[in-house]
């Protein structure tokens, strides 16, 4: 079963990610957690490029090669590798980050970002994606009191964020069998327990 | 007017870029000397991650939008502006090497490789490409002989690079409009002669 997160920073994802990755190990269950962009070297050094602060100038069609260039070398390196070998993959992000944030954050065409997703990933779309929804002020807020550094993102205008979260909840609501969305303004204990019921019950009866 | 060079690396694409700008510039055009991948701050960060020879197991779909990405930038920030101004442009590389190297050499859809070009690039094609042959064994030698450190893909066998060059021959044979074949293995002098005939004439055609 291959399993994502969605949401904004500061939405909780990578601590839910590691909670979810203890409860099921603890069932039983083999499990690898990744992220994107990187979980590779080649990734983690796209990831640099993607993330520095400094590249400003960054065209907003190499933004989303860059993505999915990190994208292709995760699932051809990490995924499918551990999906075969029957593991349950958590990641932190993956191509609907990519409709949300370049597609409704920046505008990009929507149907040549599904066409490039689908080269990039030879066609492998996740089983169950977990959207954890958050006030776009919230989030902000969330990085800035936990003494995050901000990346390159963070720095747009709220409006951006706005219209990423617009697309998270259409894309949410035109395929709910696969979207499940969490309201993230919640302890963190809380969100977990939801979570955990939802992945058991589909576990329990996808098996 | 936008010149490309192509041909495998250890032809003199390099040499003969610098001896033709200086061409241009003593005949009074203004002129735009780039490179790929690369030719940007951010280019430059993408040609660092694709010519690493640590990175042995980067995905083919990872490399060709990694291209893409670089090139992408390129186009906005440097060919587009400077075409706009009237400047000529020399590029050392551009999407014809895509073709060459990740459809003909890897074996990638090249139906795929023109859309994703065509995305990266928003249409824009050469109006010149000048295409060094050589034999494969020739430019190899000529890299080592010249002391180039190796790249990435100096390290592929010597059969991929026979397919790419028959890759590169079948896209001029199609478009002889575009592509001018200039016999590499020659003194640099003779092979930048041919070139400035070539070039001043398509200048003077085009005025």
């Amino acid at each position: 079963m291959f399993i994502t997160f969605e949401g904004p920073d500061g939405s909780g994802k990578t601590t839910q990610i590691r909670i979810l990755a203890s409860t099921l190990i603890e069932a039983g269950f083999s499990v690898v957690v990744t992220r994107e962009p990187g979980g590779t070297a080649i990734g983690d050094q796209i990831r640099n490029v993607l993330h520095d602060t400094a590249n400003t100038a960054m065209s907003s069609v190499a933004e989303v090669l860059l993505y999915s260039a990190s994208r292709a070398q995760l699932v051809e390196e990490i995924i499918r590798p551990a999906l075969a070998d029957g593991r349950i993959v958590l990641c932190d992000r993956y191509a609907d980050s990519t409709m949300a944030y370049q597609g409704f954050g920046r505008g990009l065409d929507r149907g040549m970002l599904a066409d490039l997703t689908a080269y990039a990933t030879g066609g492998l779309k996740p089983d169950l994606t977990i959207y954890l929804d958050l006030d776009v002020s919230d989030g902000l807020a969330r990085r800035r009191n936990e003494g995050e550094e901000m990346n390159r993102l963070d720095l747009e205008a709220v409006h951006f964020h706005e219209r990423v979260r617009g697309g998270y909840r259409l894309l949410a609501a035109a395929d709910p069998g696969r979207w499940i969305t969490v309201d993230a303004d919640r302890p963190a204990g809380e969100v977990a327990t939801e979570i955990r019921d939802i992945v058991l019950h589909r576990l329990s009866v996808s098996r």
